[in-house]
């Protein structure tokens, strides 16, 4: 065989390669016509749209290039649109899994291109009365292409030298009014109590009465004296969420004031700049997914978290809002109980993610949380837990570290308030809520 | 009165100013609970968060950095919840209109944080089954601040010279599967036929076959050899939607080039990768709206369009789309009227934005849409009613022209087609639809 036709062979198999990777996402669907073609429109409007026959388009071109319907499978028909719908087709709903994959040819590795693919027209489809984006099956080339969370569980756990529990952490509450001085006072009795993170609301960046710049001085002065004295260095996550050139240099500022982390608001802020600031690497990216009940709340329109969180990690979030058990929200326990899981599931084999639980936790969720997830790899955030602690905030703090311990060690939560007396006062004062 | 007295009460006098200026949002909500104790909660959450005591905060800082529920207006009472939720409350869901006013020394000049503000965590409050932002005034002070579109639709006329009608466009079909050379023949035969504008499908960016250097190479080519020899340059939409960096390379290689105009999916991008873009000020952006459907196709749940398009004018954007009269999507004529409107509804006084319409549009849809809307103020695109005219893209073209000067001149379509023999072959071809 000679040379050329070596290299022939060599092409054609390449070639075979990247044709044969695709990218695979799960809707859950409601349509009023069958399943199976209503999955053919979204395929169409996902990748040829309105066909119009041009000079040179061969059946190998379409073939390549278009999206392939993978499985449709009949659930429930119901009688009512699940979104509010101008009457059409029969009548009656009927809703399916329908798994629709694409080459990667199509976008190669551009996050919001697959966004726009994955998650853009299709929503707009009459066909539909319902569409939820359940999961995405990442190809694996996508590993040598996105280098993903610069630190991620193990990163952070370094960063804060904490181990075989989930890290304790606060929000600044009242979420917005307090001055520089007054927001590192508070870190400054919370460094003093043994949290292991303080993060700015996500509604406080940079109020009149406290400047981005300000605030992180008089944060970190506080931080980095306790660090010297202590040798624990309090993550502070800081709310860079802004334009691109404000966050660059709001990030640069954390850093060469010796912070840790950094927080951005994924929806507000977006996929490009969200990466953009991931890139950095300098900064474990606390990722907050407020806005998130507006893509996922409705049970049949959106995206489900599955397949949102693997879009942040491969971003580079290295960690992300899951809520919590018996949360402050609408979202039920099953939920969060997935969502962790759904953090916790290595992506192409890693892109570690560490889950944020917070809203209404003071401690007595932990035992539920573990007995449902088996992990201690959280970020565990409680708020009045701490701070309206009846004995202070450093009872606060280590009543969290004994419901912990107490979780981990399969006791209940009376069992633990018999054991530890600063969890047997937060039973008493949140207990009851 | 001494120098003193008159700079304190300057300084007060500035303040209160500072002190007044709020930003107000309208929801659309529903509750099982009394509206006016589910606005409160919206308001708390948004502002002040958890309320934990700290030492020095007055009542003024709380007064000044908390939302405020300026109206309650009851609307209907439902049996059912909007959005399927477990039992809770009454048992009977009122339904209202609700605003709400922060100060914008909550966060100043930032759109993100303003997003995170208007729309992050309230849709998760369990008070709301559903919960919908319906629009929001934008205080005057932002006028200084943000430059808004650099083209807008003065800009967009001048850059093609197309006045006193739409400016009539096309998409590349097959979304995805030419090479650079087939788009350029394509753009080649409708730049020949008169087109004013000619896109990128929001799923094309770089594909295996299409790599956007060799594209835009291949386009300019024909574009700017079209414009020396009629003097008329074809506006192409490039999609750069894609990572921060990479979009800054594709916008220079397509200003470099002589190109116009750039495309960004605004959803997938994120607000802060396309305000950076915006901020570039050299080419005309055309904001691609794909994946609106899952922000606003329930009616109580996510954004609706006249609160979405501001935000995306205050980050700069030129075009945007707006879907259009009988349109193949959801999305009802009523829908698509209003978002027109909004969009040619000044924004402090400017910030001019040029309505994309399309989605299933050939001609016939131009007397509706100029009965309802008394404006040639768009661009008004076309896909197959171009391409697959009989009488091929050239007559496609005039058609449409024709189609839109019937509509100004008050003919009904039977009467323009009578008037037009090309817009009467559109009517024979795609009249039926």
């Amino acid at each position: 065989m000679d040379a050329s036709a070596t290299i022939e062979r060599a092409v054609a198999r390449s070639y075979n390669t990247n044709f044969m990777e695709r990218i695979t996402a799960t809707y859950y669907i409601e349509t009023p016509f069958s399943p199976e073609a209503a999955a053919a429109v979204l395929a169409g409007e996902q990748s040829s749209g309105t066909f119009v026959a041009v000079p040179g388009e061969t059946a190998e071109l379409k073939q390549r290039f278009a999206a392939r319907v993978e499985s449709v499978e009949h659930l429930e028909t119901v009688k009512q649109p699940a979104i509010p719908s101008p009457a059409q087709g029969s009548g009656v709903y009927t809703r399916a899994l329908v798994k629709v994959s694409w080459s990667i040819e199509n976008f190669g590795y551009n996050l919001p291109v697959l966004v726009s693919t994955l998650q853009g027209n299709l929503y707009e489809i009459r066909q539909f009365t319902g569409l939820k984006l359940l999961d995405i099956d990442i190809p694996a080339s996508y590993a040598d292409h996105y280098a993903g969370p610069a630190f991620g569980i193990e990163g952070c756990r370094e960063l804060t030298q904490v181990y075989e529990r989930p890290l304790i952490g606060t929000i600044i509450k009242p979420s917005i009014g307090l001055t520089p001085q007054q927001t590192a006072d508070l870190v400054a009795s919370l460094a003093e109590a043994g949290i292991d993170f303080v993060k700015d609301d996500e509604l406080q960046a940079a109020a009149a009465n406290s400047p981005f710049e300000a605030r992180v001085d008089a944060v970190m002065d506080v931080v980095n004296r306790h660090a010297d004295r202590t040798g624990k260095k309090v993550m502070y996550a800081f709310n860079i969420s802004g334009e691109i050139d404000e966050m660059l240099r709001r990030y640069e500022k954390v850093v060469t004031s010796g912070g840790t982390c950094a927080m951005v608001s994924l929806n507000s802020v977006g996929l490009a700049g969200t990466k953009k600031i991931c890139d950095q690497r300098a900064l474990a990216i606390h990722g907050h997914r407020n806005g998130w009940g507006m893509l996922t709340r409705h049970p049949l329109l959106g995206i489900e978290f599955m397949a949102y969180q693997k879009l942040w990690r491969l971003a580079g979030v290295d960690q992300i809002h899951v809520n919590g058990i018996q949360n402050k929200f609408w979202e039920s326990d099953d939920s969060v109980v997935q969502s962790i899981k759904a953090c916790l599931t290595p992506l192409l084999g890693g892109y570690s993610v560490l889950p944020v639980v917070s809203s209404g936790q003071w401690g007595g969720q932990a035992p539920e949380t573990y007995r449902r997830t088996q992990t201690t790899d959280l970020l565990y955030m409680a708020g009045g837990g701490i701070l309206a602690h009846p004995m202070g905030p450093k009872a606060g703090v280590l009543a969290l570290q004994q419901a912990w311990q107490a979780a981990v060690d399969g006791l209940s939560v009376p069992e633990a308030a018999h054991q530890y007396p600063e969890f047997a006062k937060s039973v008493e004062k949140f207990g009851g809520q």
